[in-house]
C-alpha cells in the first residue's frame, strides 16, 4: 500500500494546525498563497537538522519537532520579527506513524504557541532530515540587524548560556553533573525562541543575533559586520547553576563560550537606554561593551585576558 | 581547516547572483528581509531532491542545480506567480569544490534567467540532499488554483509529456531508443519551468497544476479538488517523436501517463476562450474536457476506454 504525500501531510500536520486569516491557501496546492500586510517587511530564514549531526536517532521525536521549528523562530526573534508562516520539508527513511505523530505534536504545539501556520511541505524518502523555512513580519526599516552595532553600545545576553554545550557533554557521557541533568537536556532539546523580547527590542536595540554557534562566534559576526570590537567580562556572563558547577570543576570556559545551541539573543544597546529593558519577558544581562577596533577580548575579574582559540561551531571540519 | 558556512555560501552562491531592488537584506544575517508590494499575494513552495531518489551521485552537478530550482519554479508557474526570492538548504557529505561550482552554476544561471534572487541558505553535513523554498508574487485573488475547474472546461497541456519517464527507462538500461537519447535526458535533467505561460494564464484559465507526478495523478488532483471528472483523448496527448517511437514499440501508455518529472502545466479553460491562447511562448494542446462526476476516463481514437491502474508517482511505497 502506498501512502501518498498528500495523505501523509494531511494526516499528521493539518488537523490541529493554527489557522491565520492571512492564509488564502495553505497545504494542498502547488503553492501556499499568503496575504501581505502594508508597512511590513518579510523576514525569511531556513535551517536544516540532520539525523546523526543535529539530533540522534534515539532522541524524543517530539523534542526534534519542537527544536526544528524553535531554531528557525530563534532567527526570526533575532530580527525582531513576528512569526507568521512556515514550510516543512521532511525526508524520512520510512513512514513510522509513531515517530510522525510525536514529531508533529512537538512541531505544531510550538507553532500554535506563536500563532505561526504550517502552509506548505514536501515529504521525500531518504536519510532522515528536516528543513524548515520560517517567515515573519517586521515593521519596515525596523528589523534588528547584525551590521548596526556602534562603539560604546552595551552588549547584552538573554537567559543563560552554555547549558546546551554542557548537555552535549552529558549526553556523550564525558561529564556527569551532581544535579540538574534534566534541566540541561531540556535546554539542549527544547530551546525557547526569544520571540517576545526580540519584538520588544525593535525600537531599542542597535544590533542583534541569535546564539546558535556559540557566543564568541555569533557576537563575532556582529563585530565583523558592524566594524566594531567587543570587550566582555566573564564574571558578568549569565550562567545557570548547572553551568556554574561545570566551570567550578573544569574551568573550561571554551566549552561555554564556543558551544552552540543556546538560542539566546545577543544584542547591543546604545548607552543610556538601559531603562528601556523592563518587561522583556526574560532575564537580560549586560556582559560588556562595543569599542572601536576588531575582535573580542574576554576579560577576567582580575582584569586579565582569557585567550580562547577558534570561535565556535562550524558545520564542516576538514 | 574549517570552511565556515558563511564562507561556503559566499564563495559559491553570492558572487554572480541577481540583485533585486526589493531585497533589503540578502544572505548573511539571521533572516533575509524583503519588501512586499501592494496588491500582490505571496506564493510559497518547497521541494527536496535526495541523492539516490531524485538524482544519482553520478549526475552532472550543474543539471542537479538547475533541476533543484526548476521544480520549484514550476510550482510558481502553476499558480501564475512571478518568481522573486529563493532559499537553498544544502546537505553535503563533504566540501567538494568542483561539485559546488558546477551545482551553483546550474542553480544561479536559472535564477538569473527568471530574475529570482537567492536570499538565504543553510549548509549542513550529511547525506546529500537539496531543499529549495521559492517565493513568487501574484496579483491578489488571481492565482491559478487546483480547486477551480468547472464542468465543460477544456483541458490543456503545455509542451509534450512522457519524455522524462522514457528517459528514466533509458537511464536504467531498460529501453534503448533509435535516436533522441540526448533530447530525452535533457528533458529529465533540465526541465523548463513554464513561468511565462503561467503568468499569461492568470486572467484566462480556471484551474492549473504542474505535472510532477504524472498527468493522471496531477489532473486527478484538479478533478478531486474541483469536484469534476475528466475525459481525455489519448490521440490528442502531445508527444515528442521520441515518445511516439517508444509507444509504437511498446504501446505502454501507463509509463507516459503515470511517469513523473514532466514539469509541464495542465490547465482548464472555459469553453469559448480558445482564442486567448496566442503568444503563450510554448505549444499548448487541448486533450479533453471536464465533465460532471469524478475520476478520469482515457479514451482511445476508436472510442474505447483505456484502463490504467494506479495514478502516478508516490513518494513512499510500503
Amino acid at each position: 500500500m502506498a501512502l501518498s504525500e498528500f495523505q501523509l501531510i494531511k494526516e499528521y500536520f493539518t488537523t490541529i494546525a493554527s489557522k491565520r486569516s492571512d492564509v488564502v491557501l495553505g497545504v494542498g496546492d502547488d503553492c501556499a498563497l499568503l496575504q501581505l500586510p502594508a508597512g511590513k517587511e518579510l523576514a525569511v530564514t531556513v535551517d536544516t537538522l540532520v539525523e546523526g549531526v543535529h539530533f540522534l536517532a534515539s532522541d524524543d521525536p517530539e523534542a526534534i519537532g519542537h527544536k526544528a521549528l524553535a531554531v528557525n523562530l530563534s532567527d526570526l526573534a533575532a530580527m525582531g520579527a513576528e512569526p507568521a508562516w512556515v514550510t516543512l520539508a521532511l525526508t524520512l527513511p520510512e513512514i513510522d506513524s509513531s515517530w510522525l505523530q510525536q514529531f508533529s505534536r512537538g512541531f505544531l504545539s510550538l507553532a500554535e504557541q506563536y500563532g505561526i501556520q504550517l502552509v506548505g511541505g514536501d515529504t521525500t524518502q531518504g536519510p532522515r532530515s528536516i528543513t524548515v523555512t520560517a517567515h515573519g513580519l517586521v515593521e519596515s526599516g525596523k528589523a534588528l540587524r547584525r551590521d548596526t552595532a556602534q562603539p560604546d553600545d552595551l552588549i547584552y545576553l538573554t537567559g543563560t548560556i552554555g547549558d546546551a554545550a554542557v548537555a552535549l557533554l552529558l549526553q556523550s557521557g564525558s561529564y556527569l553533573p551532581q544535579r540538574g541533568s534534566e534541566q540541561l537536556m531540556q535546554r539542549l532539546q527544547r530551546p525557547t525562541p526569544r520571540i517576545q523580547i526580540g519584538r520588544s527590542l525593535v525600537d531599542i536595540a542597535h544590533a542583534a543575533i541569535d546564539i546558535s554557534d556559540g557566543v564568541l562566534a555569533d557576537l563575532g559576526h556582529i563585530c565583523a559586520q558592524s566594524g566594531v570590537a567587543a570587550e566582555i567580562n566573564l564574571h558578568q556572563i549569565p550562567l545557570s547553576s548547572e553551568v556554574r558547577e561545570y566551570l567550578e570543576k573544569t574551568a573550561d570556559w571554551a566549552t561555554i563560550l564556543k558551544g552552540g545551541d543556546d538560542y539566546e539573543l545577543c544584542f547591543t544597546l546604545p548607552p543610556g537606554r538601559e531603562d528601556a529593558l523592563t518587561d522583556m519577558g526574560c532575564e537580560v544581562t549586560c556582559i560588556g561593551r562595543a569599542i572601536s577596533g576588531s575582535g573580542i577580548r574576554c576579560l577576567q575579574e582580575d582584569g586579565g585576558e582569557l585567550s580562547i582559540s577558534g570561535d565556535g561551531y562550524e558545520h564542516f571540519r576538514q
